[in-house]
């Protein structure tokens, strides 16, 4: 909120400039990741940090950090602003140099990194009422599993839902659907989950991997196994998952309602244990 | 070189910073052009500030000049350069707000220009020799005619050149022929040029819409019509056209000879016809 850690100091928020050819802001050329905070306590830190250090492998990319580097200097920043409940969000650029598609080699990368404006507290009201949303064709990049700033294919399609008045754009290529513009998708059918598998087409959310976790634990059948535009509009429960709206479930998909149209049982079962979960890492209570 | 337009201002190199939540920064949300300067003459500025208000009219953002106030501002910054043979950089980014992915309204936009690094003179010398390229799979959005800053599928492409000693990755998706990762790609048979339409797929580059009208003038046949990856390898000519490259002969594709592996002649006579064509428009000797 009030600072930021950049390059490895923490300055005041109103000192955290980039040079205009820093290529984080002339190519998207960067990665990043939003890293929730409960009651103080970072939640999956560690796996948030690993996809961190990946995703910037896959695009050739060193950051000049070692993790437990990195990780120390993120609780500096958490311990400074007295953080509560709220999201930490992470950049890591390739540095600045004089503009040219190559990649320069021996570049010092910018690290950012500040608490969300507005992350404060859960979205309890949403989670529990679920949102609409709409479909939407998936025209973004075939490397969704790198989490790059290379984002304006997910802010045009987040556009078109809230143009549309809802929360999320459910993406298809083709009849598949893959994921949501910054959701994982989920549907339920017949107590069993089903979720894309996590490939080329989808970010491989830390919050899927913890709910694949999750059901393990609690007997929950689950299939990582692409699924339709009309299985999804044919489930008895559908939701979305992320990092900030942790399981939300889905009510209605352009316009029409998915099962009666209100947030299902399972989605609800499952959102409880998750929190449970999030507890017992977290060492808190929510 | 030494001096940035930045929002309407002119102010030292040095002094170029942004805020660190532009969205430019996080989500690569913005559009860019670069315009060649012959001999302190810019060539196609109205056509690249066209394509400017398009892109960003298709990402749903207002850029806050005029074209003519625009226009105004760049030929200043070029005068205060003292411009000789350069290129123009120029971007807008819809500015500075909390991160959200949601687009925020009446947002003020961040207009940056400068004069690229190492842009002086014509590099006669590649235009001459050609250049070796790579297939590549082209893996970007569905959007590639919005010339966004969102680069980084672009930037990956690029360095899969690099990294084969090569000049240029020729995508393709599937087996059809798109573009190169910063330039359009063409192929001549039997005397008859052909290029990719103009539609989602590729960036109408400027200079490839007038290589269309000089060919047109000097009754030089031209297609606009997607060709194969097999049909570029049996060409007799195949050419790269950027506005830094002008017209640069394609001499090898994955290590296989273009025609006799030295550039094509038609090529060559397009390419001086090209430059006579500058010469006018810019009324200069190059």
């Amino acid at each position: 909120m009030s600072y930021v850690l950049i390059n490895g100091e923490i300055v005041e928020r109103s000192q955290a400039k980039v040079d205009i050819e820093d290529r984080g802001y002339q190519f998207g050329d960067g990665v990043y990741e939003v890293v929730r905070i409960y009651n103080g306590k970072p939640f999956a830190l560690s796996e948030h940090l690993d996809r961190f250090y990946e995703s910037a492998e896959k695009i050739y990319m060193k950051i000049r950090y070692e993790k437990m580097e990195l990780e120390k200097k993120l609780l500096s920043l958490l311990n400074i602003e007295n953080a509560g409940t709220c999201s930490l969000y992470l950049q890591y650029t390739r540095g600045t140099a004089f503009r040219n598609h190559v990649i320069p080699s021996e570049l010092e990368g910018t690290l950012t990194a500040y608490i969300l404006h507005g992350s404060q507290g859960r979205n309890t009201s949403l989670m529990e009422k679920g949102i609409s949303t709409i479909l939407a064709e998936d025209t973004r990049w075939l490397h969704c599993d790198i989490k790059s700033i290379s984002l304006l294919g997910n802010v045009l399609l987040k556009h078109k839902a809230t143009m549309a008045g809802c929360a999320e754009a459910i993406l298809h290529r083709g009849s598949t659907v893959t994921e949501g513009s910054a959701t994982n998708v989920w549907m339920i059918k017949d107590g069993v989950l089903k979720t894309h598998p996590a490939n080329n087409l989808i970010l491989n959310g830390i919050t899927r991997q913890k709910i694949l976790t999750v059901c393990k634990r609690n007997g929950i059948p689950v299939e990582e196994k692409a699924f339709t535009v009309s299985e999804l509009l044919n489930a008895d429960e559908a939701f979305i998952s992320s990092t900030t709206l942790e399981i939300t479930p889905i009510i209605s998909i352009d316009g029409v309602k998915v099962g009666n149209g209100s947030p299902g049982e399972l989605t609800r079962t499952l959102h409880n244990l998750f929190v449970k979960f999030i507890e017992e890492e977290c060492q808190t209570t929510l």
